[in-house]
């Protein structure tokens, strides 16, 4: 491949748009999109197979933009919260939850009455988001240019629905720094696994590559580091990542921070390496490296390119232009320089549409192949066709909820992370998109069925890339994000295993799943104090308050059997909602009234006296200890209780206010008992048992009995209660509020 | 030096010690500890200088165990969550607070007037452990055999205070992977200052090194990766960390999951490597590497020690012997083949204690002797001697507080982060252990003083040793253990920078920032949606909650100028308390009712009204905003507000009762208003306005307007609190609880 006169148009009005779009916003990050504008080209035009008219087709290349300046752009796929709970129960005895169904499609709130509709935000879009933007809009994706010229302002109709995940040809929600990469790395392996799964003779039905370009700030993130690291030892060769090269951060040269020696930190790891020296120029040397690393099918790849950040400035080679729009007589030079009318703005020669629309033409011929292809496929593998054809609409496979465990209250005691492992067991084999995971902690988290597969790469012995379970290795924030990458790709449901103290070691991946509406499953194991010796070190107290604080993530607390089935339901039908499942270390027993039909709702009552003086209001664990604390009350004290059971608030808070107010009642004191920090409690109940202390090291009974939570200790304090809200008239349930919140 | 049978014996002594104790917990870790016996004997007995009879010895050498098991051993570190702020004002401005001193040094709680008191529990201890206690035990720190032997109940009286950090002899918190070595790395840093601010010829008073054991979980997670890295950058010669290379994790082989070349990937960032292959046995090899890399100058080093994890158990070099006790059997023939009763436990040879003293006694006379050095250091550098003796008993110079900015209403609008700025600005002469620095966020973070100088090896040209202004890079989870670690050294102040939002990615060193009681001041700019631009990947929305929810943490969010100095007074002078100070992006006027007096109570009242009919409680940025709505509601709605600003609501937790009432009263409704998640100001107010969904992207005054924070929104929310809560009797503030809460 030669390249000429055209190419340099193309990539001068990748830069030029870029600084545009960076001008008129007044800020941004011009730098890095104008020094990758060379690679973009190349890669976009020559390598990457893709159809801008369906930026869904399940076999297209897929692209991550990770790298801090360029990363920052892509902070534009943020997107609303709204939670998108599945309630839309299919199983009969779901019907009750047919009404439920929440439609957070736009904001309402109410204030005493007076009901309002704000519309749907669509312009969370960052600045260098544009440059982006500007590389869908030239190959012909449903991106307008005067949407482009727009899309920074607050409520404006930009290209990319307000819904981010919906933004065509954009894969990932990226911007916090390293989560690009680690994305990309999720998303190269669900190729390499649908590939092994899906793949027969003659029909090469999934052998898309995976793109990345990252920067210094990336390769400093320690999520970054695991995720190559994990990369290399799974093989990955389907995913080629492009180092930007230019020696510049936000702090300046980088030379103050970083000077190791980034290619053989990767050769460590087991990656293939690269190095193009003049990439802002040499368009051949990208090309052939490229090209070569294609070829290397046994290993991720990844090409150091050497760029000058903000090629064709003034400024260039200078952190001047990597925070900062360039001023208006740069650009003008800069134009010029570039051939361009300095005193017009958002110029696309004609000539640059045309190639990139070429381009874009050839992917969809590409798609029309390769769904005549997917056709055939269908009469020779019906039901592969089939699982594919339904994985990636997101439906689960007819009639699977039946597998779900049940209980009844003389079923033995079981741990819920047990329980937790009794569901995967159960329902493996009908929703084979389902691929479990653990960090290292496989036989503490039991996140693995018996029959497991792990997916390794076949040469090591130990599994193969069609396997079902990853060992993600001691890498909880890798873990996540590569699961929002691999929920991402479409055709598997993640679900990975670590203490519910170490996803806070994830939480910046873990607040990125619910941004970009992945439907991931983090299994929590080991949820309190309740794991005893391992000490205050492993012991959870502000974790659940920190992810109920997150929006558009379901924090569910099972009780027993039947809410553990009812969290792994929500987390399943849930589309576009994550899921933190916390569970216990300890045994629980079933309680007399859970039912699945009863826990989707989030909450329900779990012991029932119409005239009790006090809800007790609990979550997992602590459930079973309030209904003997019930005993108590009644035998010292004299006072009649009722439980309520709230394994996810967040999936109550969308139930009618009708239905939330039977659970927990006006006219009588409440009291929640969950066995650690109560911040957020207060909006369900008039008082908190909690521990807003760190824990002790011990066996965990006494280290129960330590904190009084034991049924004395419960019932002392809702006497208290009972006592402190007697003279209050009326007694509100706290779920009645003067105004409703923006959610 | 060669190694004879007293040797083995010591190695052996300690091996069934770490037997025993797992043993009698049935439950633990002792296959890392056996394996690595051998170079922990080489290592203390020859190399390491410390006095165990004084375990705050400046001069002493570090040694942290981050590694796997191990660490899981460190995790008893844990200690108690008391907040330790120090409201023993010093100026006599601050004579009110005298009467707030905290004493939380028991767990107090009160129950409708019945008052309990828990004894602090002291028994937070894992089993592992043991391991290092039995180290301790055997050179004569204050660490009886029968405490060890009964270190695991919960509130036994096991040697090392409740407060972890008094643990005579343990440097850091451990635990959680990777925080170990990001911590060695954090003291490495503070012995290279701290030697370059006060050695001076013929006085080299502070040449200590520090050792840290790490293993494969440690090498996998992305901390120690980042960690690993700046210390290459920064050339830390006296560090030395020591890699158990047993091939084994929880999952099993390591394999599994993690299969890259450590030692390559340490040579890429900038260590000095070496490999011990017979790490069971080679005592002179490991003396040989240890020696070696003591030599190293400009680089730290890095051992790969090949050892059998359970060394000497008949399940030796699986993962048999990784989380769980030995049968006895196995125990049996264990103690056979290492020549000890095989019915004996916690059995010490004379002969090993014998050793073991005499090499604390030469620790002792080392000691001894650095006094007199520094003694005769005082007579030639008056200063400099009284400063660092000043240092390490963590009070603040004489007279810093006088200082700290105070504002004027009339004085400009200020972002706080620029405030933050001007009080560092004017602090840093006076305070001269403080250390600044950024995670390659300084011109945003504002963290850097005009004058400062980096930390930064000689030889880049950029800085010293003696530098107070840390390059962390783009790595905020191992700036944050870092920083641990720099605390725990005990002659600086560290002081960190970053977004909000990317202390979420830090998390898990924040906690244990907590756990241990250091005094680290997390930096928080972009405080909020009102960053603007960049948009909902970068606005914090569930960060407060979740950090407000950690115990022994102090959130600040400061409404102007005086309450920023009040974050600064309270954070520094809080010897054991760690704090996080959010700061806002945009610029905020300087409230009427602020002084530094009032702010430093973490609540007061900003606005007074005897005849109001609600309270508005506020933080930051919103504490204006609510100012100017109550003229709207005076004006529109005829009701008449007051206001109280809270900037950090653990601290005006700490205050009377009588004093938080007075701030929000019995008999009025209250409002709470901070712009992101609401939970948690259910505990401060009857109504909240928040934002319990992601932000948007735009400039933030349209996002702010978007979202109805503005003066009219908020006083129709107002008007809905104050009508909805007007036929409850009686109306008390949410100040008043049925019972105390356990903290
Ligand atoms: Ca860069
Ligand atoms: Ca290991």
């Amino acid at each position: 491949m030669t390249y000429g006169k055209i190419d340099e148009l193309a990539i001068n009005t990748i830069r030029t748009l870029a600084v545009d779009a960076t001008f008129a916003a007044n800020s941004g990050h011009p730098g890095a999109p104008m020094g990758m504008a060379p690679v973009a080209h190349v890669l976009f035009n020559k390598f990457m197979t893709f159809n801008p008219k369906n930026p869904d087709w399940p076999n297209r290349d897929r692209f991550v933009l990770s790298n801090c300046a360029l990363m920052r752009a892509a902070s534009c796929r943020a997107g609303e919260s709204e939670m998108k709970l599945n309630l839309r129960g299919v199983m009969s005895w779901m019907k009750p939850c047919f009404s439920q169904l929440l439609r957070f499609s736009c904001v309402n709130f109410i204030i005493a009455g007076l009901f309002l509709t704000i519309p749907r935000s669509s312009a969370v879009n960052g600045h260098g988001c544009m440059l982006q933007y500007a590389l869908l809009h030239l190959f012909g994706y449903a991106l307008s240019m005067d949407d482009l010229k727009h899309f920074r302002q607050v409520d404006s109709i930009t290209p990319g629905h307000p819904e981010a995940h919906d933004t065509p040809g954009i894969e990932v929600t990226t911007g916090p720094l390293g989560q690009g990469l680690s994305n990309a790395v999720g998303l190269a392996v669900a190729q390499a696994h649908t590939a092994a799964y899906f793949n027969k003779p003659g029909f090469d039905l999934i052998n898309n590559y995976t793109y990345c370009f990252f920067g210094d700030g990336c390769a400093m993130e320690g999520i970054a580091s695991e995720a190559a690291s994990i990369a290399g030892h799974l093989q990955l060769g389907n995913l080629i990542a492009i180092y930007d090269d230019n020696h510049i951060s936000i702090d300046g040269d980088i030379k103050c921070a970083f000077t190791e020696d980034v290619m053989a930190r990767f050769e460590a790891y087991g990656w293939h390496t690269q190095w193009v020296q003049h990439g802002d120029t040499d368009l051949k040397g990208i090309e052939e490296a490229i090209a070569k690393a294609k070829e290397v099918k046994d290993k991720p790849s990844v090409i150091k390119l050497t760029t000058t950040i903000g090629f064709g400035s003034l400024l260039q080679g200078t952190g001047g232009v990597h925070g900062n729009a360039l001023k208006a007589d740069d650009i003008k030079q800069l134009k010029v320089k570039f051939g361009f009318d300095p005193e017009k703005t958002f110029v696309v020669p004609q000539e640059v549409y045309d190639l990139y629309h070429k381009h874009a033409a050839e992917g969809a011929a590409a798609e029309q192949e390769w769904n005549q292809l997917f056709e055939k496929y269908g009469s020779e593998y019906k039901e592969l066709h089939d699982d594919f054809a339904r994985r990636v609409t997101k439906a689960l496979p007819e009639g699977w909820q039946n597998k779900l465990p049940t209980y009844k209250p003389t079923d033995p005691a079981v741990a819920t992370r047990k329980l937790s492992e009794s569901v995967l067991e159960a329902i493996y084999e009908v929703i084979p998109e389902l691929v479990s995971g653990s960090a290292d902690l496989t036989s503490s988290n039991n996140t693995r069925w018996k029959k497991a597969v792990d997916f390794q790469p076949p040469n090591l012995g130990i599994g193969n890339y069609a396997g079902r379970y990853m060992r993600y290795g001691v890498r909880e924030h890798a873990m996540a994000a590569m699961m929002n990458g691999m929920s991402a790709y479409g055709t598997i449901i993640p679900a990975g295993g670590t203490f519910l103290n170490f996803v806070s070691y994830a939480a910046g991946a873990v607040r990125l799943s619910s941004l970009s509406h992945q439907r991931v499953i983090y299994v929590a194991t080991h949820d309190s104090i309740g794991l005893g010796e391992d000490g205050p070190t492993h012991q959870p107290i502000e974790t659940l308050a920190h992810f109920r604080a997150l929006p558009n993530m379901m924090v569910w607390r099972p009780a027993d059997g039947n809410e553990t089935s009812a969290a792994y339901y929500m987390a399943l039908t849930s589309k576009g909602t994550p899921s933190i499942l916390a569970l216990t270390r300890q045994n629980l027993p079933h309680l007399e009234g859970s039912t699945i039909e009863k826990a989707i709702k989030g909450g329900y009552v779990a012991l029932e006296d119409k005239e009790a003086n006090i809800t007790l209001v609990s979550t997992g664990s602590e459930v079973s200890l309030c209904l003997e604390a019930v005993k108590t009350l009644k035998e010292k004290y004299n006072i009649k209780a009722r439980v309520a059971s709230l394994p996810c608030v967040e999936v109550f808070d969308a139930q009618s206010k009708e239905y939330r107010l039977s659970v927990i009642p006006d006219g009588i004191a409440s009291m929640s008992v969950e066995v650690m920090s109560t911040l957020g409690w207060e909006k369900y109940s008039h008082e908190q048992f909690g521990l807003n202390r760190f824990g002790a090291s011990g066996p965990y009974k006494d280290v129960y009995k330590k904190f009084e939570f034991t049924p004395e200790g419960i019932a002392k304090r809702a006497a208290a209660t009972v006592e402190f809200y007697k003279d209050v008239k009326p007694l509100r349930s706290p779920i009645n509020r003067a105004f409703l919140q923006l959610i």
